[in-house]
């Protein structure tokens, strides 16, 4: 029932559309890092991937994905291709970069919360795992690259947040026995929506209590 | 046999309680990093709960542990509440903090070489799985933090050496059939009071020959 | 068939040189480092281990070689030792250390190539885990000693091409049912002398467009 949320062409067509913007925002985080060519197909290999490698070492879905579909492990070369000849105008456009990375965020949220429990996960931990999917990747680029997760840091527009509710429609559906076409498209569609309006309107989380007046000393 | 080391319910608590004190330090790490509620929590989790699932992607024990006990997935989250409210009386008592995680070092070390063992694992094997499950978290935590892992820093009381006592313990007692709640306890007490005392009196390992007069210059 | 290569004898030999030199690397970074002698140690185990172990979990190998196979695990130790009393002198012949460093990524790309296609991966993921096995271990060692991995910057001489022609060998002569033990040992040797001859001339990979310009004002 699960897999059919979608049919599988669609289905396959957008991950590999949020692969490619993955891969586009490591190939410029390589670019602005000073690496090689190497360098850049690496990242944008890992950032793109990295998420769902992790979700399926983790669910047991071995080998993952990432090593069983040639579309998903070419993509990010095309991906670094165009960063590596074209980057001054792929960084012109980080608007749009940015507006699809907000869409391969909304969709591996969905898309790895249901294959998580597809794989006899609890919800909660299906979730969890939808989130690690979504936010893997980045974590992943930024360690490569010796830099803090802008996941983690306080200055970065909210990035988790609407993963994590587009994860948590996604498990209310299947605890509900909604999940359908329609709601998880809905699902991706309300995580998308939110990361574009924590961009727009620069959401962030607040940091811990008695931090805002030291934090000008400390850091 | 290796299972009824302690009962299930007073095997659950201490896991529980090391989880709960690692994730701690990974909050307050957080905290020092600057990082947001989000950042925080993560770091927590990871923290918390990394060196069992890299244990458990190891010995193929998938889902692991941390995602499917949900007992495991929240503790950290009360611990990062915890540290976001109260951070500084957290600091505070930062030696608790200190003793708390001597304990989860001892406890997780000798539940690691267990784990490792009965799914298959040789004795050194399991030793080194053991450890990786005490000092894991800590390294990730560091390492996502973007700093160098206190684990291999010379200038950190020891660390590592209780884990490694602690799981040799257990490998010797399995090898000669002596494992035991009472054994096994034994190997934890002995884990915890090394790393205790290792603080108290600043225990350290040394550096490589003739490189103790160079590192005035180099570092 | 594929395991016949070279006789298991010979096979095993080749792994643990392999894995002596790599660890060597390792070793002597966490001296550069200023790391006491369990973080020499664990960088060692790690850079040795880590690419190999990497390949295990993603082809489902587990548990992994690096805790079934003994000599595997001790290597890394005999190599930490080594560095340990004597790093003055095996600094002075970082010449030799790299010559073996290139020997190992010739050996470990082909092995690591032949290992993921024998349990059932397609070819172009075989030379990507082929790739991985052989410089995975180098890239976890920069990323815990909190450096930019050397495989990814620019102004290292090339590692990862000689590493991925190799790889490429063997999916080519897998594909056209030429692998031997004759145009295994070709392939380990070209990626070695390639490997050679980039440190030699110092061979580089080119960065994006626009960017060398740029370079000296932002790195």
């Amino acid at each position: 029932m699960l897999q059919e949320l979608f049919t599988p062409s669609v289905q396959h067509a957008l991950d590999l559309v949020g692969i490619f913007v993955f891969a586009i925002s490591g190939a410029l985080l390589a670019v602005r890092k000073n690496f090689d060519v190497f360098g850049i197909a690496v990242l944008a290999e890992v950032t793109a991937l990295g998420g769902g490698l992790l979700r399926d070492l983790i669910i047991g879905a071995v080998p993952p994905a990432a090593f069983t579909d040639l579309g998903y492990f070419l993509t990010p070369f095309v991906a670094s291709a165009l960063v590596f000849f074209l980057h001054p105008h792929v960084e012109r456009i980080q608007v749009g970069v940015n507006v699809f990375d907000a869409a391969g965020l909304g969709l591996f949220c969905v898309t790895g919360t249901v294959k998580a429990y597809e794989y006899g996960l609890g919800l909660t931990a299906s979730a969890a795992l939808g989130l690690a999917t979504a936010v893997g990747g980045g974590v992943l680029r930024d360690v490569l690259a010796n830099e803090v997760p802008s996941l983690l840091r306080w200055d970065r527009d909210l990035y988790a947040v609407p993963a994590m509710v587009g994860a948590t429609m996604i498990v209310l559906c299947i605890r509900f026995d909604a999940l359908s076409g329609i709601t998880s498209g809905l699902a991706v569609v309300t995580a998308f929506v939110l990361r574009l309006l924590a961009m727009r309107f620069h959401w962030r989380a607040p940091r811990a209590w008695n931090r805002r007046s030291e934090a000008a000393e400390e850091s």
